[in-house]
């Protein structure tokens, strides 16, 4: 892999008079370098930072006074925006090789990093962000442009408008949006998924300035840019910048995609090696281009001789989770599937291809989805509602309760749950899901571990009158739980509350639930005798299973892939204390006490105290 | 107190066959009765439901056909809706005098009351719940048009634009939406709230199919209705009827308000008697003058013998509140307060006058007000953030969390916490806030239970390094709670995770937090012998204390005004639980295990097990 040090980037911008000839130049290292750090972390988002990088490039170097603000509210383009940082020197150069790393660069923007003034990767929330600022700015005397970056997509979360209006009350001339609109959201074209219309019409009907531009063409951006300064000073401004996915590079841009081509492949992970190449090559030839024709000489990458990091194996949950709610949807008529603009990722193209016509795609609208859930319940159908749990359960949290009043059934599938993979960051990571909608009424909460666990998951989905909350991790299943899995019949119905003895050990019994912490424990009781038990119920348990166990221990231990507080560990100490043994089991729960890491799984399960070997060290402390 | 009987519908619909006439004299029974029923309930929303009425009344009269689908979601206008149903023989005649009590009609609409599909009362839900109708419909192969009636304040949250571009590009003609455009939000002029500018332009931008009328010309509205119809068959529609709230009675007309009046009176809440009598015979007046000039004889009301409901009565906590943070804020000039259009519910018109410019009002928009107060609290300044409590730890629950990564600090303030005041119903009763942001890092959930409390908790929220939702609630302080206050030195510096023994007692030991729940253990205790604590700290508490309250009971029962899940119950058996002694007290935990019904403060006290009489029941059993 090849990288460009900070040098190249003070050559090349020292050497280059002509001003967009070094917007271009500009915009090529960075790119080249992004892609270096997406391929070494194994994972990050390639097609938005490539759209936006040009308009990064003019922020940065020409638009930004020193006492001005800019982030990306959609936050996904990252790696893009770290890459520009790291040229100019504004951010540490060895960064470039901790992309996704502990104490590196987190998948999406964190406060904690220089010149990354707001938390962003959950969508929709930048503009309200910059509006707190502008005011603060003015209580405080304060005399600041911000600029926010926002996807296309991210316009179809509801927050951007109540936003909106705000702005133009209060004459937020200190206010511009630029809008990355590249046509293509995670899945595929913003078009199909939940069309914007006239997004021109929609920022007018809310009394913005509005402009246009090519994302790419700097003189048009400039143009934009002036025009903005000039003609609406005291108004709010959006700028819709037009772009290419991945544009800058062939390999990436959504205008290579083959006719028939439905999903872009490139907005999130790394590409494979052969198309790296490609890309990287393509890279190095357009930027010496523009270097070259300007009278320098060619960029000299550096290599680095790592190799890209190794993905972890295994089978994935939300795939098995797919073909199974194939299997069920085929009997039972009523499911019907909703999806927020993660089809891919929640294993629903299955379902999707098979049942369309049972298929509603929402985009990224998580409250507009469950609400609409609530309108399907009413007349009988079973609505299968699916999103990135850290985003389902927290987004719509009023909604899934007011469902909850209304007595709907609904099945609400949160994938990508708890702390791993940890390299998106918290935005992502959702280690608060089991707190935030465990006391909804009706609402039972299940976290299976396993592809057969899975199966019966979604069949007490489809047969119980509950309302389900399902807990899918979506790192793969380790090879311990694979084999648990497999022995402990998957295929019996689960009993709501109760639990399986999946390691028969010693009188320290240590209880979890899904994929992470099981796999972390089976490990762990490879070098002690631990008793392991499998718990996948989150918000209930049955009393007299737990006297049973509690008979035989000594000690219960609750490991959680969750914040320690408000899961399972708090359900399992009162269903305890309340069975009011005499002697009851010493007790103690391990799970998260702080915001969760980024960095690669070991790094993190090490970090917060999950990983096998402290999670022995805990376990055999007497 | 004066109402109709359904025969007097009956008269007035069948002896009057112009169109107009007879939605004029229906609208005006339904008023009389609307009335009736908010003065005999002590509550309810008569300003919307007056705004609405003549559109209900051509809805149900002459634009519905059996199949069709309407309601409202804002839901505040409930009132008129049941009255309406009532006089068409829709729901009970009895009911007319069961407004908000329990198995009457709830405060927002619910699904359990005939004709009522959705539970609304909670903002911006209405028209993706529609959709999800319509989308069922279509599966199912049922030919159904639904009309979703809004506010317009209600236009300023964000969930209602996620819903507008899916209606588009499924071509939703079975959808249509009528805003009951009166100008007025729950305080004040919308205009001065948060403006929507031009709302046309609004709906237009996301390709609606936009109408206007004027909401009380009953020739307009047929018009724009018809229009509707034929001009955009295949397209959703929104019908803007610009009306005056409280309208057809010039007791409530927006109309009637002096120039200098800023706050319009008649939102929620009864009326004082005399206004009563005075809008009552207004009302009856112009029945009369449509009854009697087509040919029918004059009316004749019905006369209730009751009284209307008497209030409760006691010190205010958002009262107090609002007179603490004027003072604490005068010492700490970083202190912020952002209100979500409730300035008078809680408690910040003293704030809003002394300190107007550290005052930001953003109306209905608790999403973009919180991810706002990072902005603010980016510039070291601390945001105090305001709404209901049902509202506000869920809907901006993801943006809460969000601030929390950020390490912001935020104090949040949820007034009308907790089961009473029972008359709004579920939408308004927060039982869950405690489960849904307790396990948000570095945030204290705090509930004081007097005013002298209250005070200390501000102080504790300017001084304190955390984070920190404060539960307020929001019915009357019991005086058995006043003394208390008085006599446990609000004064002092509260303890972080300490409680206070507030009545001496016998082994069994009753702890809680709040007016509510320690009124009803104070009140217990006169009969048992009850040890009662104040434990007002909902997520945290400290061990060593807990070991000296355990070392003297035999039996801890905690008592939460919330449910039973993921408050404070679980909090302390948990940590009961780790203390690890030979043998705990007995513990249990009595909180509610069912949505909250709608009622007054007794009945539903009672019915979930939270009166004085049912605890000391609870409490003495051995």
């Amino acid at each position: 892999m090849q990288w460009l040090p900070t040098g190249e980037f003070d050559r090349v911008l020292g050497g280059i008079t002509d001003r967009h000839e070094r917007l271009r130049a500009f915009s090529a290292l960075s790119r080249f370098n992004t892609l270096y750090m997406v391929m070494k972390a194994g994972s990050g988002h390639l097609g938005s930072s490539f759209s936006a990088a040009d308009l990064v490039s003019r922020l940065l170097l020409d638009e930004l006074a020193d006492v001005d603000v800019l982030f990306s509210s959609k936050g996904h383009d990252a790696p893009g925006l770290y890459a520009a940082l790291i040229g100019l020197g504004r951010l540490e150069e060895d960064l470039v090789h901790r992309l996704r790393r502990l104490g590196g660069l987190p998948g999406h923007p964190d406060v904690r990093t220089p010149h990354m003034p707001f938390n962003t990767g959950s969508l929709g929330m930048g503009i309200s962000k910059a509006k707190g600022l502008v005011l603060a700015n003015r209580m405080l005397g304060l005399h600041q442009r911000v600029f926010v970056l926002t996807g296309d997509g991210e316009l179809q979360e509801g927050q951007n408008y109540e936003a909106l209006g705000g702005a133009v009350n209060a004459g937020m001339g200190e206010l511009t949006v630029i809008v990355d609109h590249n046509g293509i959201q995670s899945d595929t074209w913003v078009r199909d998924v939940n069309d914007l219309g006239d997004l021109e019409a929609r920022f007018a009907g809310f009394g913005w300035a509005v402009l246009r531009c090519d994302g790419h063409d700097f003189d048009q951006i400039g143009t934009a840019f002036r025009q903005r300064a000039e003609q609406y000073a005291g108004r709010p401004a959006v700028i819709i910048a037009d772009t290419v996915k991945g544009g800058g590079c062939p390999a990436f841009a959504a205008t290579s995609m083959a006719p028939d081509e439905w999903r872009y492949r490139f907005h999130s992970g790394a590409p494979a090696p052969e198309v790296y190449e490609r890309a990287r090559d393509e890279l190095l030839a357009s930027a010496d281009a523009v270097v070259t024709r300007n009278g320098l000489a060619a960029l000299t990458p550096r290599r680095s001789d790592e190799r890209p990091s190794a993905k972890a194996t295994g089978p994935s949950l939300p795939d098995a989770y797919g073909r199974a709610l194939v299997d069920v949807a085929l009997r039972d008529e009523r499911i019907v599937a909703m999806d927020a603009d993660l089809v891919l990722d929640t294993g629903l193209v299955p379902f999707m291809e098979r049942l369309p016509e049972r298929f509603i795609e929402c985009g990224i609208a998580e409250q507009d989805m469950v609400s609409m859930a609530s309108g399907l319940a009413a007349r009988g159908l079973v609505p299968f509602v699916h999103s990135f749990s850290c985003f389902l359960h927290a987004r719509p949290n009023e909604h899934i309760y007011n469902n909850a009043t209304e007595g709907r059934r609904v099945v609400y599938v949160g994938s990508l749950a708890g702390v791993l993979p940890a390299a998106p960051g918290h935005s992502h990571q959702a280690v608060r899901d089991v707190s935030a909608v465990g006391s909804v009424p009706g609402l039972v909460v299940v976290e299976p571990a396993g592809p057969q666990q899975v199966r019966a998951a979604v069949e007490y989905c489809s047969s119980t009158s509950d309302s389900v909350y399902l807990r899918l991790v979506s790192a793969p299943v380790p090879p311990e739980v694979v084999a648990m899995d497999a022995d402990t019949s998957g295929a019996a119905p689960l009993e709501v509350g109760r639990g399986t003895v999946v390691r028969e050990g010693g009188p320290t019994v240590a209880v979890g639930a899904g994929p992470v912490v099981l796999g972390q424990l089976l490990l762990a009781a490879e070098t002690t005798d631990l008793t392991v038990v499998n718990l996948p119920w989150l918000n209930r348990v049955d009393p007299d299973w737990l006297a049973g166990l509690a008979a035989r221990a000594e000690r219960i231990v609750v490991v959680e892939n969750h914040y320690t507080h408000g899961g399972q560990a708090d359900l399992v100490a009162r269903a305890l204390l309340e069975l009011g043994l005499a002697a009851p089991p010493r007790f103690h729960g391990v799970g998260l006490t702080e915001v969760p890491a980024c960095g690669t799984s070991d790094e993190v399960l090490f970090v917060h105290g999950l990983s096998a070997a402290r999670l022995a060290d805990v376990l055999t402390r007497p």
